[in-house]
């Protein structure tokens, strides 16, 4: 199907700096694009490329200069990668399968219900007393546990097992590999040296709009409930231990670890590969680089932090420059040394 | 069911301090209990809660010693967790649901074997030759490969994938996802720049008593076994490489990586994140700290280890403390060579 | 069946150092070997075995002289470990059990293709216009999407999901709990604080000879294709984010992280843990420590780079090793200051 750029330049509010007459009919990467698409410039790394691009047009920022010359058209607008998404989805809407209806063979217990419109894939299995909503999709291969319940609109990918009891609400996306409601890690040392389990007696409560990246872990709580707030992204292989709390639309970057107990507050970031100690609390807007280790509770909100153990990111700029030289002090210091 | 205070205090060899005629009916986390529930107090983080709680009991050190006043009752014990477990054992072995049967659609090879009173969920797979004990409870969706032995009252949660020839002990917990017997990584570089996959023609064999942690992967050995050893406790998404021997009562945290051949002794802890370099041994009752770096053979037992690489925790934690310092140091150094 | 250790010294073109007609039948290593076996030496650290071995043989380097006296027989090659290899893939081959035909259930959309001699486990299930080349093998529990191509000779074992759309090449080994073409982490940050998704419309392309360990994460780009060249090997619990492109003989550690729109180049070794931040490039040859941080693009090809954030190797063993003098240090520069 094909649009102009003028046409394109209307769905997303922007103006047309160039040709808005020309068609186009698909979306590409700036670097990679070809004649008859559109790109986007969000990232000023890949300002460079505009120079060079064949895309028929680019989306910018309104006050963009261009400081050579260029080839493509430019449709301007407020927020680039906003307009861009935007564009994305009304493509992922046109192009998208919609799943519905159950294949066979699958396994719904009698006492489970299902809503209106939903998809239920092979070898997927509904425990006794599950529920799901209206518009439901659930994948092939994918277990879910007595008394689970899903919300209206949720997807549920393939291969996810969804332990007895836990609660995802509505609009959530939870994607292959995912496990939810596994047990906590507990477990009280004895004398001789073993270990006797502590009961993990919760759940896990996924509030709505929650997306969870492939094969993330989340424990039930020992008692009461591990929660992940509405609106919070968890990227993939992250870890959720037993009775942590996620905050409101606080994002998590892949292979994150978040110990026993720990809360985050809401709106914070959490970077790739760090790691949080349990019984701790981070502050509303926190944002924690990655691989950094978390040893304390975090009390004033919206700080930035680097390092394990964490310090305040300018110490840590400041602190890895410095580190690089540290031979080269301890020699001066020798030197110092030796005059006096 | 509702039980006295009393009648709670003598299932776990406590004393009341307080009104034991009171009922209860369940457990809940003293920063969150309700009328009617029993709590408990074990980390001395939260001993604010027990002036604030409304629980109807909590169970304290025999020793506790109140700061303030507060309006629940108390149970005096030697160790508060432990008795909290036994009473949550207790709850949990009343409302458990034991499964038992077999769902159909599943697939049992003719020559598979099972034992007394197992479950086999739908949608599961026995290999050739594989075989269950007694009371073995394999959840849905789960695949146990040719000749895979699993012991009397292990659990096997939904979505294990266990390679032909692994064997797991008695009483064992594998939870959701995890991976056993998996290739090693191992590939020998040729003169072109390709590699060249060297078989592992092992297995890997659990132990009795192990608990293992959903998403968690285990390779198998290259030759010979990759070994688990009894009452090992292993966290979500922890990596074991191919050949690798975790010692009795070794408990894994979270998202460590152990690399080929590492050798761990007994009673050892290995905190989250924490990589192993493979080829070495640990010590008994090593403690190695989430996120630190192990390149080299621990051979004196019972110390406790941080950083990457790993300096001993009394080090780490000067380290730490003065590594912040350093663009501070370095400014005095550089005053001082002015001096001079 | 029992060959000589002359017959073994031919098949890897060896030459006997001791007495060849002695008959083996197994493989061993070096220090668990026993009488009848073959075992072999290439790590330095494994040379004392050598002189206590119980092995029939032991493979060894052709310039190998022993410093003290032995009992087995030699072989001398000129590479112990790719002769090795070889033998283990003679034994793997002879004791392998080649899987054929179609077990039921399984789920095979009428759209779907299928190669001569493909296995296909029970609980597997190929989409609408899924196509799998001759020789493949689809172990239980899998799932392909609509439209998934896999090539020639690939196996994939139990329990991979595999996104639609993506593409699998030829002679591939995908482990189990392996997800490829999850949604990339994208979403845009709205003016309420809540996140919209970005939509993820691109695929994963995986090529020829790759090996992806088990419970690894592969997302789908956001547009185009996130790749993974020819003979790379990964391995396991690994996370590939969006648009990344890993070159080719490309060697990825366990639990190591690849942030989105990453160009990893050619015969790159990246060490377990490392954490690769997202549009940046590593040069061909670049070799990554475990547990490193990467935060820039590294442009010089060949280095060595440890750390987080990375410094060159060299540098980094020296900064390790003057860190845990660091308080040191500081008590000399205060001993300097009060001499001034």
């Amino acid at each position: 199907m094909e649009i102009s750029i003028e046409q394109v330049a209307q769905l997303i509010d922007g103006k047309v700096d160039g040709d808005g007459n020309i068609n186009v009919n698909r979306l590409e990467k700036i670097e990679e694009a070809t004649a008859g698409s559109i790109a986007f410039l969000a990232n000023p790394k890949y300002t460079p490329y505009l120079y060079s691009t064949q895309a028929s047009a680019v989306i910018v920022k309104n006050d963009f200069v261009a400081e050579k010359e260029y080839s493509t058209n430019l449709i301007r607008v407020e927020d680039p990668y906003s307009s861009f998404a935007k564009l994305l989805e009304a493509y992922q809407q046109m192009t998208a399968i919609v799943k519905t209806g159950v294949e066979q063979p699958s396994f719904q217990s009698e006492t489970s219900t299902v809503g209106e419109q939903v998809y239920l894939g092979a070898f997927s299995y509904l425990g006794d007393g599950a529920k799901l909503g209206n518009n439901v999709k659930i994948y092939p291969n994918t277990y879910l546990g007595d008394n689970v319940e899903i919300g209206d609109n949720t997807i549920i990918y393939a291969g996810v097992k969804i332990y007895a009891n836990c609660k995802v609400g509505a609009n959530c996306v939870i994607h292959s590999g995912v496990v939810i409601g596994s047990d906590g890690f507990g477990f009280a040392p004895q004398e001789d040296g073993t270990y006797k389990s502590i009961p993990q007696t919760g759940n896990v409560i996924i509030e709505d709009n929650v997306d969870i990246g492939a094969n993330t872990t989340i424990d039930c709580a020992t008692m009461g409930s591990t929660i992940i707030k509405s609106g919070a992204k968890i990227d993939n292989l992250v870890q959720i231990a037993h009775n942590v709390e996620v905050g409101k639309n606080t994002a998590i970057a892949s292979q994150a670890g978040l110990s026993g107990s720990a809360k985050i507050g809401e709106n914070c970031q959490i970077g790739g590969q760090a790691g949080i100690t349990g019984h701790l609390t981070l502050a509303n807007r926190t944002i924690i680089g990655p691989q950094a280790g978390v040893p304390k509770t975090i009390s004033e909100e919206g700080k930035v932090w680097f390092g394990s153990p964490i310090m305040e990111h300018r110490d840590f700029l400041r602190m890895s420059v410095t580190l690089r030289n540290l031979p080269n002090v301890i020699q001066r210091v020798k030197e110092l040394e030796k005059k006096l």
